[in-house]
């Protein structure tokens, strides 16, 4: 193996520039090092939490964030702690409705399938089991992630620019997710010609229930009931969960229990509660349940601090509604210039896609920002380019306004900037401009 | 949407066969179905469990396997119970040497990288963060998986051909691992040309330590700090672990502290204490460090029981050391005839796969089995044929005895069969030849 002082002067000027940090690496040698007696425990026997599952190290912290006074009741996804495109099960962000999740006993749990079909079904769970089954890795975002919590807060200067991607983005997660395509079952049930939509209603006291386009369902939507490898976790549906890839976060319905075949759609309570909205050319947009491309630089982002100048790794995480994603542009300096940053494989079609980009910190202020493009050509807006297709001015006089102004915040998938300040602090930068 | 009796049909024609079953769900609807109140709860404010974590519904009791009286603590991974590709890290297994875990506090911990370098380099956990990572879905297996527990329980009648998958087969599993690329550290540090392998250490007790050829760290080999999006769960390492893809699973150091560069392997205490094997041509595997194809069926599995005849989706796991599974094959026979299943999209290289095959159970005996090929065109062999590769007969005798043959269960890869009984119960049937 060749491995020579060339190979490393090239390197370095490739751009990596890790020469600072190695040298802070370096002068922690004298410090507590790796051959000091911490971390060793005398040998005795395993603790039961050790035997049955992996616990968490007593030093891991991450949690979800609990909903603001007023907010329903959405725990949302420490963004900026993750790694690569699995969201932990435990963190996978939930939008509650403020309620206890059901507490369902899976063998008297049952699905239902009836309406426009010619043969109404009722499956147990391990009915549902013996079926074909598919698996998928694919994200879930509410209608209104990265835009609620800031409309909310803005008004508070104790809060205001000290928000985290977990405040901002936290209402989206990704998982593994495996289950029974819901095309197979509507086979089964034989869908009569005149059928268009379908009604799909949970367990929970409120009956939360949202009607989905047939075509959507013959594509790619799933009954799961397995969420990473194991059962799906209570608060996100145990034990069945109906999985509407790309669709707004309330399409995937958590403790499903009943699915009818209908010839139009039907005003659920969710439907009719905040989904209508007239653009600018007098259409509604009532029918677009397909969330746009979005991404996010999750390190460095808000709340964190850059300890010194020097090269860090700038990543995030990019998806879409829509499909797959294509290319995600990192700017450093404020929007003048973008450069390609590199996709993690696999990239999934509706899953989070981990980025990375290579950067050297000067010590000086600078705005990060990412923008991500679909398969479909689709590119991350701005927020006046946004404010064009929705009819609103999204000036800082809008965002101090707490009151409704006819948009609800849907689909607010705006170019995220982060302003590192000399200091190594990481700010939200949206309302800069304004201030 | 046309979906007409005919449709219907042609569906059942094509091999689903889900009639006896949906007559089965059919009966079901005059029981408790979906309309009745169970599963619904009091609304209330939401317990502590769901607000920072989504806690598993107390309903599902799947956990990993303690050690028998005489292992050592290996804690075998639930595989029957797994859907997809994912293992949540809750229930990766551990092999733990019989110890309580390490208890490191993260910013005291150090990576120390010495020996043939020019520049010995020291690492604190968040200058490792700052630099390039990348991010993998890789699986671990230990070394003597799907022999040891069989070897050492066959003569016990009580519980002979009693073994379920977690039993034989759950020292595997399967993450998202993300850290940076060990190369990239050997790089800044300048590794010498007379450098051939690397002592990789860990901060347990015991120093659990391997040599590694530089050639493969120079390819693939990781330093992670993540786990499926989280940071790496105590027992598998935490804070930092060396992630030697298909190799041998005690290669994957947890708790990584210290990397060696040397010019030759070093016999560490692991590396001496089992793992030097003749063959019959009087050469040693000693340096055959690749984990070989595997593929076990999941479900159904052993301890498992079918309810009815009808159709049934067998599905299960298929994985390779060396690279990426290009084809799994069942049989219902006992190996008469043999068919291509379906392979789970993304297939991954050295990661988990999940096959999927259907199988209508007419309700007499059967015999289930799959076969895997890599894409490097090494097949799964029969007992047989790896009795061959190692010089070893395993027949009656040979399990029968518990004492030591000179063979040590290492990368032991044969078909595993299950036998379905006509009451439907699944059993281990790799010793029914001989009984």
């Amino acid at each position: 193996m060749n491995s020579k002082q060339s190979d490393r002067r090239r390197f370095l000027k490739e751009g990596a520039v890790l020469a600072g940090l190695a040298a802070g690496a370096i002068r922690s040698a004298s410090g507590q090092g790796p051959m000091s007696a911490s971390g060793r425990t005398p040998e005795s026997e395993i603790p039961e939490n050790f035997r049955f599952f992996n616990e968490r190290s007593r030093f891991e912290n991450s949690v979800r964030k609990l909903p603001s006074a007023g907010e329903s009741g959405a725990s949302k996804c420490p963004l900026q702690d993750l790694h690569g495109i699995i969201t932990p099960s435990d963190l996978h962000f939930v939008a509650a409705y403020g309620m206890n999740p059901p507490d369902i006993a899976p063998r008297e749990h049952r699905l239902l399938i009836h309406g426009l079909v010619h043969r109404p079904l009722i499956f147990t769970l391990e009915e549902l089991k013996r079926l074909p089954s598919v698996s998928r890795i694919h994200l879930i975002e509410c209608v209104t992630n990265s835009y609620m919590f800031r409309k909310r807060t803005v008004h508070l200067p104790e809060l205001r620019n000290r928000l985290t991607a977990r405040d901002i983005h936290g209402n989206t997660s990704c998982s593994e997710w495996t289950g029974v395509p819901l095309s197979l079952l509507l086979q089964e049930a034989g869908v009569k010609n005149e059928a268009s939509w379908i009604v799909a209603e949970g367990a929970e006291p409120v009956k939360h229930a949202r009607s989905i386009p047939l075509n959507k369902v013959m594509d790619d939507v799933i009954v799961a009931y397995a969420q990473n490898g194991e059962a799906i976790r209570r608060p996100n549906g145990y034990p069945l969960k109906l999985l509407v890839p790309g669709f707004e976060g309330a399409f995937n319905i958590k403790w499903l229990r009943r699915i009818k075949v209908v010839d139009q759609p039907y005003l659920t309570n969710v439907d009719v509660s905040h989904k209508v909205n007239l653009r600018p050319d007098g259409k509604m947009r009532w029918y677009n349940f397909e969330m746009p491309p979005k991404s996010v630089i999750t390190r460095p982002s808000g709340e964190q601090r850059l300890p010194s100048r020097g090269f860090y790794e700038i990543t995030g995480l990019a998806w879409s509604g829509g499909g797959t994603i294509r290319r995600v542009e990192v700017s450093t300096d404020g929007g003048r210039n973008w450069k390609d940053a590199q996709l993690q494989e696999p990239v999934l079609r509706i899953a989070h896609t981990r980025f990375r980009f290579p950067w050297n910190w000067d010590g000086g202020e600078a705005v990060l920002q990412s923008r991500c493009t679909d398969d479909r050509g689709v590119v991350q807006p701005t927020l006046a380019e946004l404010g064009k297709i929705w009819g609103v001015n999204f000036d800082w006089e809008y965002w101090k306004i707490a009151s409704e102004t006819g948009y609800n915040g849907e689909h607010f998938n705006v170019i995220q900037p982060w302003k590192v300040t000399r200091e190594g602090t990481v700010l939200d930068a949206m309302y800069d401009a304004w201030l």
